[in-house]
């Protein structure tokens, strides 16, 4: 999450990931991967940074790329440790993210976002480009994955995801933020137009298949997944995608618990981080900055009955162990 | 509603009536019960005019009973006429309600609210007393009822039905506006509790009985249902009573469902005055007044299948004549 994402004449636009080195088995840009070296920082109330900790729990690289999580609400600099002992994160020895930036561009007059990868030597920012990010961890860090890991990018299927995640981002992931951001009630009605389309296109295709793509979790249901499990707690009240709750949807919400109930993804969910972030920092929408106690979350364990339509989670790999 | 509601230190709190005339069959208050004397001021939008909207239908009190029907837009000058030509109501021939307190009081320093009676020839506010207004109606002007018209306050079932509306009163017509008008987290959370536990004890005892009292409608199912039929429109997330929507609680979805086809009820509710009031009006807590298009209301006209559990909707009586 950026702060610096802006509201223009056509509604709210995100902004590009200005620090887009990658971090690769080469080491082309300067940043080779290593164990140890990195640290990932991200919210757990950040869908963009979500992606990130489901990802780096499937491919086993907890101790490989340790985790520095921040508070779920900014302060006027940005992400910040205030969870850590002293307000510091212990590795970095930072109070706010924002110094990780500073350390790599004196000044850099743009957003602090997350997630955020650090090279803990130097201390300086690598990475903050979210799209980018992950398909590293599936692709370069192969070194360092647990034995097991999953493909989350299988290579002969590729183009198929690559199409569904641009679909899916465009009118899911960044068109929930679209809906809520909008500042006219037209610009509002577009982005829940696409919102709803989207889900019922996702929820047709998901009808008769275990996953969007193929028959094991890839990239595409990681970023699918992140938006969903938001959905009902933030987005259909604070953000007013309220055509129906994700759990008046049977297809969706049944793919939706699939995936929280599978090792990786709903171990790295916190709706307390959730909740707080969207409903105390957005006082632009929610000015009381009271948080609802809504709704009842109990139905996320409850059973799914896709195994029915077969696939095999993680193909030919394992699952991670629980957390 | 009323422009004269405060918050305090124990949150929000309605006030009362000032004006609490009662129009009799014998007049005692000056005000006898007389066909097309009194005109009614409602708005569309607001569950406590709504109540008089319902028993006016039921009773067959429309000739009797003329109504004005305000913008659902209040101005600084609060409830109006813009939606008569001219902006004006053509029998009182005021643009403001407020124009009608002056005339009965000069320069009266309350809010102005709706439901009200105004005596036509003299232009003068009668009463804004939404509690006893209602109950008036199926007392008082008994001798202008329809042919047919069902007894709504049965005396000897007085004191159960008081009681019913003593605690849907506090909980759940007021308990949604103090937990939408909250301005701090526990004072929301204490109104969301009475909330929810109002709601369950409704629906246990909605289980296995049509109605709230006795085995027909009463002014207690009336009350009850102007706060439920905006429930999932409004206060599910505007007001944040978020635990779940009325759609997902069976018992109470369906008897709500059971009353909106009951001919005087769901003919008098109008969604888009509904939900523009609240999310126009309220930019306290809906800064942007961008109105939700959902939720999805299809669901309202569904087989609701209350009829086994018996229950003589009229008693002795019939449905009003479709409108």
């Amino acid at each position: 999450m950026n702060g610096n994402d802006s509201l223009g004449k056509k509604g709210f636009k995100r902004s590009r990931s200005h620090f887009a080195d990658r971090i690769t088995a080469d080491g082309r840009d300067g940043w080779p991967v290593e164990a140890g070296r990195y640290r990932l920082v991200a919210s757990l109330a950040c869908p963009w940074a979500s992606r990130a900790l489901v990802v780096r729990r499937l491919l086993g690289l907890e101790d490989a790329l340790p985790l520095a999580v921040t508070d779920p609400i900014q302060d006027d600099r940005s992400w910040r440790f205030t969870l850590d002992p002293d307000g510091r994160d212990p590795v970095l020895g930072i109070h706010h993210l924002s110094e990780a930036y500073d350390a790599r561009e004196k000044d850099y007059p743009g957003g602090v976002s997350v997630p955020a990868i650090v090279d803990v030597p130097s201390g300086k920012l690598v990475t903050n480009d979210y799209q980018q990010l992950t398909l590293d961890l599936s692709t370069e860090w192969t070194a360092l994955h647990r034995e097991g890991a999953p493909d989350l990018y299988p290579e002969p299927l590729r183009d198929e995801i690559d199409t569904v995640m641009e679909d899916v981002y465009r009118d899911l992931n960044n068109g929930v933020y679209r809906a809520g951001f909008a500042t006219n009630q037209s610009a509002y009605e577009d982005a829940y137009r696409d919102v709803f389309g989207r889900l019922d296109a996702v929820s047709e295709r998901l009808a008769g298949r275990r996953y969007l793509v193929g028959d094991t979790i890839t990239e595409a249901d990681v970023r699918l997944f992140t938006t969903l499990v938001r959905f009902d707690a933030v987005y259909h009240g604070h953000f007013k995608c309220n055509r129906n709750k994700l759990t008046e949807d049977p297809v969706v919400w049944a793919y939706a618990r699939d995936l929280f109930q599978t090792p990786g993804f709903g171990d790295t969910v916190d709706f307390d981080h959730i909740k707080r972030h969207y409903y105390q920092v957005h006082t632009g929408i929610n000015p009381t900055a009271i948080v609802p106690l809504g709704p009842d979350l109990s139905g996320w364990r409850t059973p799914h009955g896709r195994e029915k339509l077969g696939g095999r989670p993680f193909g030919d790999g394992t699952p991670p162990a629980p957390r």
